[in-house]
Order: C-alpha cells, then structure tokens, then sequence
C-alpha cells in the first residue's frame, strides 16, 4: 500500500450482508457522589455570574462515577460512567450528558457504549441516545433510560438507574 | 408551505432500499503538539484544586492537531483533529475524545467524521467510535483504533496511530 495520500481502501463492499442486529438490554445503578473524600462528580465550571437563576444554566461537571449491580454503592462494582454533564436549562434542571460508560464485568468486560443526550433530571424517565459503542458494542446504536432512584438532598448525591438498550452485531 | 408547527416531511420512504454500506479504511498520525510555539493541543481547564491525583482528572485541552501521512510531523498534512479531550478518570490517565477529522487530501477531501469516546492511553490499541459523518462519510458509522507512536516524555508531545474503519454508502 504506497501511501501518496489518504485513498483509503474498500475493506468489503457489502459489510451488513447477512449481519443480523440484536438488542440487548442491561441495567445499571449510576452513582453521582458529589460531597466526601471520595466524590466521583467535580465541579470544573461554575455558571456565569451575572446568571443567577437556580438552574445552574453554565455549570459543567466531569464524572468518573461507579456503575453498580444494584442500588446500593456497596454493591459490585460493574462500570464506570466517565465524561462530563452540564447544566443546559434555563427554566428547570436540564442537563447534557456526555458520558462513555465502561464496562468492566461480565460479557461486556472492556466494551463501551457512548451516551450523548438531554436529561432533565425531574422528569421520572428520561431518554438519552446511545450514539456508538466498542468492543462487543462496536457500531451499536441504541438508548438508555434513565430514572433517580434517590437523590440526597443533604449531600447532593444521586442514585440513577440506567436500562441500557443497544442494537449491535 | 405554512408553517404551523415542525411537522417535518418524508422525503423518502424507503431511503435505503438497494443502498449497500461498505466498509472504508485509511490511517492517519496524530500529533499532541503541547510545547514549544505552534503548539497544537492547548489547557482550557486545570483539574479542580483540592483534587490532587496525577491522573488529570479534570482537565480539558482544546486540539487542532495535525493529521499526516506517515508518523513523520514533516510528512504530507492530509488532515486535522479538531475539538477537545477531558481527563474523566480518578484511577489512570483515561480521556473522553471529542473531535472532529476535517480531511484535508485526497479522495475524501472536503469529508469529516466525529469521534467521541473513551481513550486509555495507555493501553495498546484504544478503540473508539466514530459517531458520524459529512460529506462523503454522510450516515456513517464506524470506529477508529488509536495507539502510541511515540510520546516524548520530556516536552509531553505524542504521535498517535489513527486506523479509521468507517461504514458508509
């Protein structure tokens, strides 16, 4: 392969002959621990000053929060959700989560799936993309639903449940 | 056309009907330009004071980093990388990508796909999707694998194998 300039080759002509999508679907609890020694979600960006509506239109916070089997944080540890969410709203909580969560248990272990989506936070199920996967996640396309199961109005830590539904080869 | 509300049209109902996907290749070198005067990949958001951890966690750099031809940053520019990448793990270097690759030669000049993904840097080969396309790469769907070239520990400057698989008709 002479490499003058960036030709690219045709790999297959016809990739998604006979390939057959499958959806599978798994659920895991997110964990937004913002207080403590060991918070998982920082804040990186503040909203701007002259906002002061209480929505945090501004705010952006970068997350490496657990993924677990179930509700409890004490409870095995299946992933990870690492990117960052921002306050996007002006008129109530709204977020944009940009987030990959890894998995690091079971089947999926070392696969990803990438969550790119609009979450207000107050509605009881909220639907985001899943924009693509890797690994046994390659080429997924899907969505996840997402619903608190407790938010500590004391700390500010949150408990989500995440059903994850992907279609993928 | 009166316009009540975004009721959208079809503009085809049955798009991809005889439209087969095939499977495209090419591979480019990304250069991390952080030091000296035309650097390339520049900090936008330090990691939050009080966490201390080496793993960056927290941080954000914006990119317009060179896209060559061979590992060579002297070698032809057939591209460039554009966005930014967050450090989003408290237990190793792990980077949420978020770019886009304008190319810039050749056949799919004028074309970009978008990348958005997790990137542990210092695994072998990092597997990440590409979530979209334009251009020639319009619907695409796909996956890059990137690994070190090279990463020169005293200026912090990195040489990164791009293999690009994309699906698209």
């Amino acid at each position: 392969l002479v490499l003058i300039s960036v030709t690219g080759e045709t790999l297959e002509s016809n990739f998604l002959h006979h390939k057959k999508e499958k959806l599978t679907h798994f659920r895991v609890y997110w964990h937004d621990i913002v207080t403590g020694q060991d918070s998982s979600s920082v804040s990186i960006m503040n909203p701007p000053k002259k906002y002061t509506g209480a929505t945090g239109f501004g705010l952006m916070r970068m997350i490496d929060n657990p993924l677990t089997l179930t509700p409890k944080l004490s409870s095995k540890m299946v992933g990870r959700a690492q990117g960052f969410y921002a306050g996007t709203s002006k008129e109530e909580i709204g977020l944009l989560m940009a987030m990959n969560f890894a998995i690091l248990d079971g089947k999926y272990n070392g696969s990803t799936i990438t969550v790119l989506g609009r979450n207000s936070v107050f509605d009881k199920v909220r639907e985001m993309p899943v924009i693509g996967g890797s690994g046994l996640f390659r080429f997924a396309r899907g969505y996840v639903q997402a619903s608190t199961h407790e938010f500590n109005l004391k700390t500010g830590n949150a408990i989500v449940e995440y059903n994850c539904y992907l279609l993928h080869y």
